[in-house]
């Protein structure tokens, strides 16, 4: 007669959160950051939208994550001003209803003592302690936020374990791929435009989103092309990229040219992986440069935006297009630089709406809405302040009518109208 | 009452492939590229040159190698275009009657499928697949040179399991010694010039031979002397490099000086080791600079053309050279770097005659002879057409008379006559 | 009936050499350079220092080192034209009354076949065997100064095993904190000043001396910071780093703002421990740059010498001075880098005697006292001759009066008066 939970770990790969998520009452997830990680903070945001769509949409809760440094990596770095508040906002805003922290006090003894908390070896004369005193007084301003639902996503990423598993096997073409880097940068360039996101499973329900992306999704189960094509027939836009629908469920090759599963769908028949030498780039004609991976192949149907500048490549495929009914399908054959995902990312996303438009990257806006009212959280994570052009009044500040401004490192929440 | 081969792997540790060349009908071997080796090219020459000398000069056959990508590797680079074509003659350049391919057709399943093969995954509508018919047809071509015998070669190059393996050991003087690395510089010295080279035993009969090269022969057993100081006193050239001569074949050092082995023969005198800290040169009065290694010692009867320029061994001998009867006796007492290397071999083999002389690096020549003709086999490995002084007719165009013009990555087999 | 030693390897972490020193008659080390390590001179005079205090300043021997390259390093680097005597008379200088070999004569077989001896295998006729014979003549020379005591030194530096294997357990704030090299950072600014150095226990007597470090001695037992407050207010000076008195002897925190056992005594009280990523490097507002730490913080009674320039400790204290009672307490919150610890070690010890002023870097100068007569040790480590202000007999060249001139590379062992 108790509800009943237990703590995720985001991407941890030995687990498919997926396939026990439906045994619990609530969903819950730690988070802690990798301090070596430059892009720790879109990282933030991927992972709290898994963790909300695991709960298929539902309010989850953060069990877990820390006010400052943890004490298990090489080296522990301690957050810094504001950064605690911000990284707590960034779970509530993608769909967390609660934010505890891993400790209550830091131990004086023990292999833990060196692990951050909300009162330190200091004791509660210190910066540390005042901000996590601030933290509560501004949930309690934004109480009523509680219990309500992201926004509906614009594009959906899909993230499967099997496949990530499979992927990520001995005795392939080259051990630069990584499905979860992939993942990663299709997601960044979303956040970075304050796209809604989901991180879902091949086989859920794709109605709703503008964009489907596969980034090295290597496994597609018989039966799962269908439901893709008919998104992009119904008029989405599908992004997959290279080592994607090679296998079926049984890890056995599609033959007849890749991307056996998608090949007709996407218009092109590869003939041959070209993995590039560790630290290479290879250029394209358009876009910028490839790493990691090259092919040799032909489009069969599909537009080619980009080739191959150099190498026994040059002149193949890299970057194709195909208008399928009324929707399109991308396919891009290696792994794109920053520059050029961005690049590309702007033309694939050029007609898709952000939460909040306008905004600089690193500005990072999300809509919560319930029967109470809808609510825009808006953080500032850079160095500049920012106006942002959304009306109502911002809970934490009390400040009404709107635009708002947020200064640099501070946090909004806007309720709207 | 059935023919019975084993497939060798080269230049594998593990085992003295020399031991039990005689056990078989037939010698075999498997070679592979390593896709991130450089010198991938001279290092296949440098094995098929070792198979063949295992065969005692006789035909032999190269049991497996691949159309393009393994699966094993880190990165798995696909071959270039025409490369397994020059890769297939290279083999038969150096004596193999036949050179086959593991595999048949790519597997849907299992931990080699992403291995190449002659059928690929896309099937037989591929570069690959044409590749593989069209060097079918080369083969046809040539097959009146099945049976021939490559000629004598003028350089042998002695490699001894026993001695790899006793270098090898720790506890010795620095990690950076490597018998196969300064094997590989002596060999690929010898390719780049055209010069026929047989890897051989230290006590294999060395008549016939213009020079012979020890490279970091740590171990010589007693009496292997003897052959060595006889081959000189005939009017041959010998090399030995530094960490040569140094133990019996009880790993038991030979006092007094080292090299000890081949002290009086080469006419110098070491006292101490010097070897080089991680990553270091030290510059040569001559030649350049060395690597690795130098030393303390002094000449005793050689003559001195090089001494360490700067450092606690300035002034000792690093290249020494000493006229005993009729022939030459050279020390080489660091590793020299590459292009040291080239021009103290440019020196040492003045009067050694190539294949075919006047080819640029890169351009393979070898002849193969029998009762039927002699064959001149030219792989262009270079990106710039080469005109070979080479008349007769060749079997794979069918161009007869000569000079032969021979494009950028292509293949000649000239009948000569 | 027989007089016991058993010989210590130095800094080995394994084993507290000062829990069980007092059990043998005679306290016996073993030292090997590491051809690797720049700083292998001023380590060898640290460990040599170290050897002297656990014998109570009592003459001690050196019961083995080698006369050129050892064995067990990757790349065995041999000695350097006199480095093999410059080392043994260090090791006499600082309190050794006999320096040993290991070996006599290098071995023709067996895994230690290539560690240097006294007889290399090249024998008796080689500049290794000449050097032995010739250092013998030098100790006869000077046998008078065996039973002499080093004379009293200046600086104590404190390095207990229990702090340091309590400072580098796991789960801590940053793997880069390692009290081994900042304890050779302080000895190594005492030995380029030639200011007399014991490293000490915290508990051993601290009367005599006029300045004590504390390189991260993360562990201070209840009852040490007594000794240490009475030293400082006696008059001595007190230097601790970061990452010192963290923790009591059970490795429990100790509470309220680090250092807890020093904050009083320092005037800081720190808050939060800041690592630095790997590699990097902050600049503070005098001294020049930290590594590894920084800290939240502030002085509580100290001046403040130096803040953090940048980051999110910017303002925040790096170097503090107080005043207490006749002393003075100096507080540094980062890893200095050598030139930043260059200038502070210049302010700290302005007032500090060395055993002979005015020599270049490099040139080491200690005394040995005894009935006998006082004896001034020059060691010239440098390539340039020095003059050396000390008059009386060099034992060594027999030259009178002074001062004497010190060629490079070269010893002197003088006589006063």
């Amino acid at each position: 007669d108790k509800p009943l939970t237990t703590n995720f770990m985001g991407f941890r790969k030995s687990l498919d959160y997926r396939s026990w998520v439906d045994v619990g009452d609530l969903v819950s997830n730690d988070h802690y950051l990798n301090a070596a990680d430059e892009d720790r903070t879109p990282q933030l945001a991927m992972t709290a939208d898994l963790t909300r769509s695991l709960a298929h949409g539902e309010p989850w809760l953060l069990m877990e994550h820390s006010t400052s440094a943890v004490n298990w990596q090489p080296r522990n770095i301690a957050k810094t001003a504001g950064e605690m508040r911000r990284n707590s906002f960034q779970h509530v805003a993608r769909g967390a209803d609660g934010a505890l922290f891993f400790q209550w006090r830091a131990s004086r003894g023990g292999a833990e003592k060196f692990h951050s908390a909300m009162v330190p070896h200091a004791g509660t004369e210190s910066r540390l302690w005042r901000d996590v005193v601030r933290l509560g007084a501004d949930l309690s301003a934004i109480a009523e936020v509680a219990g309500t639902r992201v926004d509906q996503a614009s594009v959906a990423i899909v993230f499967d374990w099997d496949s990530w598993w499979a992927a990520t096997f001995d005795s392939h073409p080259s051990v630069d791929v990584d499905p979860m880097a992939t993942t990663r940068a299709w997601h960044k360039a979303c956040w970075a435009r304050n796209l809604g996101v989901d991180v879902v499973g091949v086989t859920d329900p794709l109605d709703g989103y503008d964009v489907v992306v596969l980034p090295v999704q290597y496994l597609l189960a018989d039966g799962t092309v269908d439901g893709l094509t008919a998104f992009v027939e119904a008029g989405g836009t599908l992004v997959a990229t290279y080592f994607t629908g090679i296998v079926d469920e049984h890890d056995h090759i599609r033959l007849g040219g890749y991307p056996g599963a998608l090949s007709d769908l996407l218009g092109v028949r590869i003939e041959e992986f070209c993995p590039l030498p560790e630290g290479d780039e290879i250029p394209l004609t358009a876009y910028g440069s490839g790493a990691i991976w090259s092919e040799r192949g032909r489009a069969v149907g599909a537009d080619v935006l980009a080739t191959y500048a150099t190498g026994d490549c040059a002149g193949d495929p890299a970057v194709t297009r195909r208008r399928v009914g009324k929707g399109t399908a991308w396919y891009v054959g290696t792994e794109l630089t920053p520059d050029a995902l961005d690049t590309l990312a702007t033309q694939i996303f050029t007609a898709t709406k952000p939460v909040v438009g306008g905004l600089p990257e690193g500005v990072e806006a999300t809509r919560r809405v319930g029967e109470q009212g809808a609510y825009v959280f808006v953080i500032n994570h850079t160095h500049e302040a920012v106006i942002v052009p959304v009306r109502g009044t911002d809970l934490l500040s009390g400040n009404e009518g709107g635009p708002h401004l947020v200064r640099a490192g501070q946090v909004a929440v806007i309720r709207e109208g």
